[in-house]
């Protein structure tokens, strides 16, 4: 079972593959965190993830999963009857809504149809029905539709209507394989996961968060393991507030290295490119996209009259390339490839001559 | 940096050195986890980890560290206002009851001075002073003080005197490294972190958990990751409820099937064995252990009149090994050694020779 994972080529919308270089990084020894060596190790780390988010504030990582990453940073910024408008389009968004009620905020959704993306007008409508609108949680690449949106205006708009609403951003997806600035867009809070554009181990999530938003987190009790005011507090001195992935940092911060070299628009250019060469080919092959505005970070698609689960099958088995299907309502409708991390245009070819091969 | 991490043995009361095979296996090609093949790796894993916890009940994981873990148990069993006993005997178990302060909880505290374990009929005449009793929380092994708990008579006269208390047990430093029997002394509860015995990188938290407490966990919503019943709901079919960490999990795997093969009973004797070689040299040099009732997993100890902070550092500036020192109050105070993993007598035999040099 091992040896078919490596011979398979894994082109899932995450995790992504695992670069060798990374992967070195991790076997590293482990370093104890309660040491001088750890805390020069992280500080540089932490610096790294800055550039990475384009911002000059705040960065902390936790362990954890991308839904951990966003739950956490629900609980910390707002408060039992906060008033708090998600932007529903897929099964993510539609679990940030969900999670929001369970923290008893006082929920409002924009529910658009999977593989649909709100407009500025719409976002910022329902933000005007709400009474004391305290928050907005937007999606920038929503992984189950392969639709994104438009972040940039999306987001000054709230800003200028809503100058108090904290702005969080599921950016799971996106950071690292399209153009994010989170100091320029005027963003409070956004998520990374590692097994994304980070080229990671599922397992960490990274932070960047406002000055205005660190100000309004309340107090924290020490203990609180979901409260990221612990790991901002601890970050602010190069350490963490319980015992840290180690291995993961070093993962992480080598894969940072990576980026911080090709630089952000190097790495940005590459899933556009990975993108669009997989779309030319496959609208000659007479396929569609799923989405009305494809993120650059992967494509969830179709062919009419073929059956999609076949498809993935078929590159499995006979290719060893492997595809996500649709989750949700959409299991057995659609495929989704990633164009994140080392998914390149060549990658892309050789993957629409295996499509082509079926169709 | 790297490179002196490299060349340091560690032998702090976790993190403990990961052995190559499970660096290797975690340097293994990523696998998606909503597949077959996830689900029939990760069924043989659940089957192994029984054994480690000598269960024939269920068993998960949960990505995190040991505070998550134990936090989240403590979530997912109780309700605010249940009455629950914290025995409190150094900074993990006093964590344990703030934390329960924090969820609500109606925390009685048994408070031991740090380096003392209570006696069996001290945690009954405490169960006794409550109104209803709904849970008992121990630490089996204080990972800030050394010291140990005698848990079999304590659950099996807590299981005879409150027969519907849940009775959890932070055996973070203890399962693997300590005989630990969770059916036979009827423990409802335990938590385990990969970092200490399991001889893994910090990231990922296992569970097992009785029937009685199964049965008593109430609904959870599925967003909801702090909940042991999405862990377990879908441990039951053998997969996740959102993104593992599968390099981890390979990880993991990897110590249990090695402890597998050594048997338990062969591994809880190499931890018995360095610590009583460790505990005879310390007696020989003049030496004392912190604890009245020492932890096989680990020693906290000092020398009168040493500066134990001067023999820490000289242990790793000059001997490349690295100890702990102690924590909140017993900062400075006290040297913390393993006797996990592969931290064998033979180890020990050689640390005593360099502490001999500084004494």
């Amino acid at each position: 079972m091992n040896t078919t994972a490596k011979e398979l080529q894994l082109l899932t919308p995450g995790p992504v593959p695992v670069p060798d270089f990374v992967m070195e990084a991790i076997s590293q020894a482990v370093m104890p965190h309660r040491t001088t060596a750890f805390e020069a190790f992280y500080s540089h780390m932490l610096e790294r993830l800055k550039y990475l988010f384009l911002t000059e504030q705040h960065v902390c990582t936790m362990m954890g999963s991308g839904t951990y990453g966003v739950e956490s940073a629900m609980y910390s910024l707002f408060q039992p009857a906060d008033e708090v408008l998600v932007v529903e389009m897929g099964k993510f968004s539609e679990r940030w809504a969900d999670y929001g009620e369970l923290l008893r905020l006082k929920i409002s959704r924009l529910t658009k149809e999977w593989g649909q993306s709100p407009s500025v007008d719409e976002i910022v409508e329902a933000g005007k029905a709400c009474m004391d609108l305290r928050g907005v949680i937007l999606t920038h690449s929503e992984t189950s539709t392969g639709a994104m949106i438009d972040l940039e205006e999306i987001a000054l708009a709230v800003r200028e209507d809503f100058p108090d609403a904290l702005i969080l951003v599921d950016a799971i997806t996106s950071v690292g394989s399209m153009p994010f600035y989170m100091d320029d867009w005027d963003i409070d809070c956004t998520v990374v996961a590692s097994q994304k554009a980070l080229m990671n181990p599922a397992g960490l999530v990274a932070f960047a968060i406002s000055e205005r938003a660190s100000n309004r987190m309340q107090a924290h009790h020490k203990a609180d393991f979901r409260h990221l005011g612990n790991y901002l507090s601890w970050a602010a001195r190069h350490n963490y507030p319980f015992t840290p992935p180690v291995q993961l940092l070093y993962g992480i911060d080598a894969a940072l290295q990576y980026i911080e070299s090709e630089t952000l628009p190097v790495m940005w250019n590459r899933s556009h490119q990975s993108a669009q060469t997989f779309r030319r080919g496959l609208k000659k092959l007479g396929g569609r996209l799923f989405a009305d505005m494809p993120s650059e970070s992967l494509s969830a698609f179709s062919f009419p009259d073929q059956d999609m689960i076949a498809l993935k099958k078929q590159l499995e088995v006979d290719h060893g390339i492997q595809i996500s299907g649709g989750q949700g309502e959409l299991k057995g409708k659609i495929g989704r490839i990633s164009h994140m991390g080392m998914a390149d245009a060549e990658v892309m070819e050789k993957v629409l001559m295996n499509i082509h091969k079926f169709i």
